[in-house]
């Protein structure tokens, strides 16, 4: 019994692997979308988000079947309930995605407002705190987890020099507020992007240490500078 | 022994009633400050954020010991697990209040743009949204919970209308810009506190129907207008 059940608990996690990989690389594709002003992008986006929601359904389904027909002991319940909630984390970055594509949109309707490169930059580090959360969460790893919540910084800085920036150009000429307004708003989402890792990162220290981290570095850092 | 686990049912919804209540108090307390240009409010919202997150860790932790201890059926796990996402929905309500009491710090710093209708009322639907996901909840109301999928769509329309406004605004007069955008986020972190609360009705349509409608009004709205 105890086999079989670990090998069920494997096979989730590989399914939450899948649907991990998808959420970023939904994301990716829409920051290609960006740099490459190509809009068409968006279908593929559109295609793996159907995959996404079909595996956060599945993952939910088995890990309540897993729990109700196994009756599992303590941490292996707490560990269900992590599964189930890191899927609508990651359900929730592909929706961050399909967000960024729209607002995509908006900035290539006009012509360049100016070359990008953090907003580049941010993407990368915001995917990767994905990838590595879900590394953690696999290999038990609070040093990676932690990792991810020190990278989430570097993020937020990113988030708040983007909105600097973008704010100097649309005071200088109102012809670029909408162009940046959805620049302001894609670098928003991936700052979301992040806060989801953030929090699988979180809830990987609590599953490892049985250290609540979740409310340790609230309250939530706002786009808005100071 | 099931007598036991329906009173602890009770007291684990008597829990997230209370969370919610809270949540939903403190996102009318973020607006008063807006509306009363009082900044200090914004101590009731930490006092508030912190009973949040206290309880959000018990719902967690009962929702956990229960499914371990009582080795419930189907159903019940289904309910468990649904307790503990409703839970984290609840939390991230509490963190929009904190997000627009921050932005809220950037209105008032420069003097009055224009007379606020339309967020206010944004508000009130969004805050009633929540309050009837949770009577649906408790009362196993599919119709109350379509109907907060329904409002949904009456926060999005906010959402665009004020956006489209403020845009005016900010061409007009880049002196209005800093302001103009404090106000957009606002009404984008009320737009999310109704996914919030969209997500929560969705779980409970799910509970009662067995239907699943998470993924069936993707793909998420967005700010910027079309």
């Amino acid at each position: 019994m105890q086999r079989h059940f670990d090998e069920q608990i494997q096979e989730l996690l590989e399914k939450l692997l899948l649907m991990g990989g998808l959420a970023e690389s939904m994301v990716q594709v829409a920051l290609r979308a960006l740099i490459e002003r190509n809009e068409s992008l968006g279908q593929e986006i559109s295609r793996k988000e159907k995959e996404v929601n079909e595996l956060q359904i599945e993952i939910d389904d088995r890990a309540i079947k897993l729990t109700a027909l196994q009756q599992p002991v303590g941490t292996d319940v707490r560990f269900l309930f992590m599964v189930s909630r890191i899927a609508t984390e990651l359900e929730r970055i592909g929706d961050q995605a399909v967000n960024i594509i729209q607002n995509v949109h908006h900035v290539i309707k006009a012509s360049v407002l100016k070359p990008l490169i953090d907003l580049p930059m941010m993407g990368e580090i915001a995917e990767k705190m994905v990838r590595e959360a879900l590394r953690a969460l696999v290999e038990r790893d609070c040093a990676l987890a932690n990792q991810v919540l020190e990278e989430e910084k570097k993020v937020d800085a990113f988030n708040n020099q983007i909105f600097r920036e973008l704010l100097t150009y649309m005071m200088a000429d109102p012809g670029t507020i909408e162009r940046a307004l959805a620049l302001i708003l894609i670098s928003r989402n991936l700052e979301r992007v992040g806060d989801h890792a953030t929090n699988i990162a979180e809830e990987v220290i609590y599953l490892v240490e049985g250290r609540e981290v979740r409310h340790s570095h609230d309250s939530k850092k706002q786009i808005t500078s100071e």
